[in-house]
């Protein structure tokens, strides 16, 4: 077995110590396990962050924002926010609209001009044109090889999608790419998860989700799905949400576990 | 009619611009209002930012997170994200629990070291004693007097609220605090106005919610309430959401508009 990160051992005892002490959450065994229980029927994969590397993003994004590259992690955070309000208040934009309004609410809060036009051409070309984390063309090959059905379900737009895995080479080796711009219903929205299975025809114990959001992995988890957390630099897991079934640091490392 | 603040028009000409340019969202004639078309039975106030000035917890929040000041808007979007990745995942934790959460995830993504006894002690004191905005007592007591039914809605605790309003003196002004732990699904899922409405025994026409955040006016015109956004600084509308009925600079402001 291949020892957690550090960082990720000590979340998991701030946990356990916030447990004990605040009863923020009620204390439940360490669930997290070396390899899955059931050899799943169906992979899903989540894409921005997961697969694809939004540090490249970075340059564009904070040039916009008048070099302030520290405001990228606020920005990729009032998306997701946003996206959620959406679901929540029965509207719909895609996420790539979600993303220019998101730039240009930071921008404003923070005394930066920007334009629409700038805000959206930080964004549109390079979230098409992100490369893929090192790890993952390899350990795709590898679980595709080994006959895994593999799945990508994602917030991006079906368009989005298509070109972000054309640039990034990583069509040939999806069986089908999921959008929830289909059902216009945002992860980690249960109904996105459910909709997602039955399009698939899989039990939900027989579907994994791979993500490198915490959020995400609580979405799987509550659907009641096997669930990987990719342990992505910056990416920590949400401490109030269920353990993922268990945890990687790559796609790669996740081949390692499910090819035996 | 006084004008509204430069940096309100910017953003409402650069909507205009983004409706037109890239067909972000259809383009509708600016709905924004000296004053409301209908005198509201309740008014509704959002708590946090609204009422109470925020800005007092950048000294705890900052000093958990190793002085990284710039770090707080991150932690407040990361808590707001989260309670809605709850309510969406049909899951329910306090406020209170999820901004200690959300603090030591943002602290975890900067490599910064914090127990779960930090980053409780640098919100749980500071949360329950913000001080109010300066606008805010002038404008609730006008109104009181005024004869108008105020109600608080808020996604912190009911404790936590009570706590608030005796700390920051806003107590005798409310005829009720309703707080969405009552429901366990947090603003702006539409589930928490209905809830708030049916409580109060009010029409949506005839209430109107008054916040700080483009999120909540968004929830509230989802619902058909009326929805008047107080454009605290750094506090910017969400672009794609639907106007609120108008904007004022303070609880003084909306006082001016309500009372003839």
């Amino acid at each position: 077995m291949k020892a957690p990160p550090m960082k990720l051992l000590r979340r998991l005892k701030l946990l356990i110590a916030v447990s004990f002490s605040f009863g923020l959450v009620s204390f439940a065994p360490l669930a997290v396990a070396d390899q899955p229980e059931t050899r799943p029927k169906i992979i899903f994969f989540d894409v921005n962050e997961t697969l694809l590397d939004l540090d490249a993003m970075k340059s564009s994004v904070s040039e916009a924002l008048e070099g302030r590259e520290d405001l990228m992690a606020l920005w990729f955070s009032t998306m997701l926010h946003h996206s959620l309000v959406d679901t929540s208040t029965g509207q719909y934009h895609s996420f790539g609209d979600i993303g220019v309004a998101a730039l240009m609410m930071v921008a404003e809060n923070n005394n930066i001009e920007i334009t629409p036009e700038a805000a959206k051409s930080a964004i549109a070309t390079p979230l098409t044109s992100l490369p893929p984390h090192p790890d993952v063309i390899g350990g795709l090959q590898r679980l595709k090889a080994a006959g895994y059905t593999i799945v990508s379900l994602t917030n991006s737009s079906n368009a989005g999608v298509k070109a972000q895995f054309e640039f990034a080479g990583l069509t040939p080796y999806f069986d089908q790419r999921l959008s929830i711009e289909d059902i216009e219903i945002y992860k980690p929205n249960l109904a996105a998860y459910d909709w997602a299975l039955k399009k698939m025809n899989v039990e939900p114990h027989d579907a994994m989700l791979v993500a490198a959001h915490g959020w995400d992995i609580a979405g799987a988890k509550a659907a009641n799905m096997q669930a990987v957390f990719v342990a992505r630099p910056g990416k920590a897991l949400y401490p109030l949400a269920k353990e993922p079934d268990f945890i990687v640091n790559g796609i790669d490392e996740l081949a390692d576990k499910l090819i035996k």
